[in-house]
């Protein structure tokens, strides 16, 4: 048997997990960035800031866009994007279940770090800490306007409400959408409730009296993109939609409710493109569209092993598109290198020109160069945390695996499926991007400095985490 | 929203569930048979009595196999098959277990109609009863000189042992290799016990004390091969890999511990098919590998949703090889209609003229048309029985759930992974073979007739358990 160096993946200094950058310090970064080293900002950069429109649906499956392999659902508008843009094949979101993963979004740290790590429900006193500032605040100290069109899932006391959080607007929900009430906030003001009969009940049934809430979302945020087209603006689309229940007004397509559910917002971001083309401002908007985790019930992984809730790749591995005229050199990319929702918060805030706050450790880093460029940069270890454990980590191509999700009865038979049974795994994710093949008998070396590599890791970000939260 | 004809994608007449043939009558079935229907027998059937080696794997999951997409585990030899001979591409295992599957698999029945529903462990009193007539025993009637090399699985008493069944020769094991010890059986007389101290704990570890039994397996195996060369054979040969825990002497698979488990199975599909070529009969031999169900803890699903023990596809569809050069009019066919390890018994009978019990249904069907041109047939239902519960059935295209294996602790939050919530669940095979898009809601006549044709045929099986068992 022969061992691999662990480090022979790491090409740039400072790409390890310990070496994330904590400032963005400008357009591209520090001097260690890797379009630096390639030679530079090639062409002009837009001298106006740009608009972010950035969607993230709800439990939607990696395979779940026809530009990911969908054979039954249609996504026109949003393959558009990546065929104008970019397709990013190995992104990643910040957590298998929601609320980390929308944390991991907004603060650009792993959840455990800014102490969200759990999903929150209604009447719960957790939410996001007023310490951590978050993606909307940064932007306003650059003069964005900032409004959010759907799920927070960031707390449900008004303290921890999305305009207690640098949000100057807010339409939408506080939590999940199959809760037996869900109450519709127009910014301070509860204006309907939705109700779920059905909920925590064994056979909830449908979700017939929300079928019009994406339609609604959006409508509000075209509203407001309307009225904000003269300054910058981020305005943030996390829709409730396909998670359980499947509810949407259009239900044509060939992928059932969980297809129509998906194709109704592709029908959105194809007048979303239509509105920023006519108010002349689409040449310099970022417009992302992506997923909060992997699929629930129904739903494609793309053929990973996993679904939401579980650190496998099927729980984590979101399509990732985006399109920005004046930001990409090409169009059309695939994207194939790491990229994660925590890689949002210091690429927005480098390009508009904002410092990150240096008493706070920022997890991802700027992928303006590969924005720009589309060519392939190093990343920062993934860390695949359920709660506050830390389960796997994906450094270079390589996966380990010390813990899965422990709650599953997976299999049947006299062995339960455990969370530590058979591990640690080893996956060499660039030959076997499906976890198929357990490699850490084969690397045994590679596998311990992997599992150092982990322990590391975690004891420094609880470490982080004390300091902050005590 | 449209309906779709239940019946619109059965053509041939009795092609139903409840049209299984029960008497094979000849080598190509009944006036019925589609090879009957589409010409006759083209060409010259072979004139002596066929062999059939009949190689079943433990655990392999469909996506493990070169020439089923496989990237890390090579599989020249197994592959060879496929490529001079057929690959059947919707194949199903007679269940997602071990021991239903094998029942299915040499009675020719769904296993809950001969009352081998569930798993046999060590020491239990259940067993394959004598009032069934296994293949081996069928095959005895033409002259066969049969044995199995391997694992059993169909009772661990002396009385349900496979030489009581029909087998001349058994050397190998009667139940699965992850128990404290297993003892191996050549014929009658335990010859040795292998020990895993790890079983039925948390971490069972390597199973070293087994590296050679797959060699042991197949050496006994080709001695007896050498021995019946001059008279028509059955070798059943049930591998007790790659079942965890794995164990080979080969390890130099880039697929790891799983990959070289099966490579070195492999391996001995090469020697085998050389032995077949010294001794002269490999013309007119039939040769198989496939699999008793999906993968489990590691292995590739070839990323179909679920895995073993569950009755989505992934736990059931499994690879499946055959050559034959004396039977197949065509090489390297891509069989795309589903087959069922409930076919073999019906089929091999057909092939050497035994006629079946009358007074017993058999649920399989005679695909030798198939085998011998290539060309499609219609195929009795699939019966995705769990235990003695039918949870889903195929009828043409559509598969249609009413449940899903119970005790799965799918998903954290708030709901359980509940047998029943969110079904039933219809899917698309043809379009949607990973079972990602349920389309009950869309079809809602189509969903409420196969809910009927499942629960009639479910009926009909348990009334005739209730006669035949009490």
């Amino acid at each position: 048997m022969t061992t691999h160096d662990v480090d022979r993946r790491t090409v740039l200094k400072g790409a390890g997990v310990a070496g994330a950058a904590t400032v963005a310090g400008g357009v591209f970064g520090g001097s260690g960035s890797a379009l630096a080293q390639s030679g530079g900002a090639e062409g002009q950069l837009p001298a106006s800031k740009p608009n972010f429109v950035f969607i993230m649906t709800d439990d939607q499956g990696y395979g779940d866009l026809s530009s990911y392999g969908a054979t039954l659902t249609r996504t026109p508008n949003i393959d558009g994007i990546a065929r104008r843009g970019i397709a990013f094949r190995e992104h990643y979101a910040g957590s298998p279940v929601c609320t980390p993963s929308r944390a991991a979004l907004l603060t650009g740290a792993w959840a455990p770090r800014v102490d969200m790590p759990n999903v929150v429900g209604p009447g719960s006193s957790e939410g996001i800490s007023e310490q951590e500032t978050l993606l909307p605040e940064y932007l306003k100290q650059a003069g964005y306007a900032t409004a959010l069109f759907g799920k927070w899932h960031l707390g449900d006391q008004p303290r921890h409400h999305p305009m207690e959080h640098g949000f100057d607007r807010w339409y939408g929900i506080p939590y999940s959408n199959d809760y037996p009430t869900i109450p519709v906030y127009d910014d301070h003001e509860v204006v309907t409730e939705i109700v779920y009969p059905g909920a925590l009940t064994p056979d909830p049934g449908p979700g017939d009296d929300q079928d019009w809430l994406t339609t609604a979302l959006f409508e509000k945020a075209f509203e407001w993109i309307d009225d904000h087209a003269d300054e910058p603006f981020f305005c943030y689309i996390p829709t409730s939609q396909p998670h359980e229940p499947l509810a949407s007004e259009y239900d044509e397509s060939p992928g059932g409710p969980h297809g129509s559910s998906i194709e109704e917002i592709d029908q959105f971001v194809g007048r979303l493109l239509e509105q920023l083309d006519e108010l002349g401002i689409r040449h310099n908007t970022c417009i992302v569209l992506t997923s909060d985790n992997g699929p629930w019930w129904v739903g494609d992984t793309g053929g990973m092993y996993g679904r939401k809730s579980e650190t496998y790749e099927g729980g984590i591995k979101v399509p990732f598109v985006m399109e920005w005229p004046a930001m990409m050199r090409r169009s059309g990319v695939d994207y194939e290198r790491p990229t994660c929702h925590i890689d949002i918060l210091p690429t927005f805030c480098a390009a508009v020109g904002v410092p990150l706050d240096p008493d706070r450790v920022i997890d991802g880093q700027n992928i303006l160069p590969a924005i720009r460029t589309g060519r392939p940069m190093e990343h920062v270890d993934i860390a695949y945390y359920r709660g506050n454990t830390l389960n796997a980590i994906r450094h270079g191509d390589w996966k380990l695996h010390v813990r899965r999700e422990s709650n599953l009865g997976r299999f049947t038979g006299r062995l339960d499926w455990d969370a530590t049974e058979e591990m640690p795994q080893l996956f060499d994710l660039s030959r076997d991007p499906g976890e198929h093949y357990d490699l850490s008998d084969h690397y045994p070396e590679l596998t311990a400095r992997l599992q150092t590599r982990l322990s590391d890791f975690d004891a420094s970000l609880k470490a982080d985490h004390a300091a902050h939260y005590g």
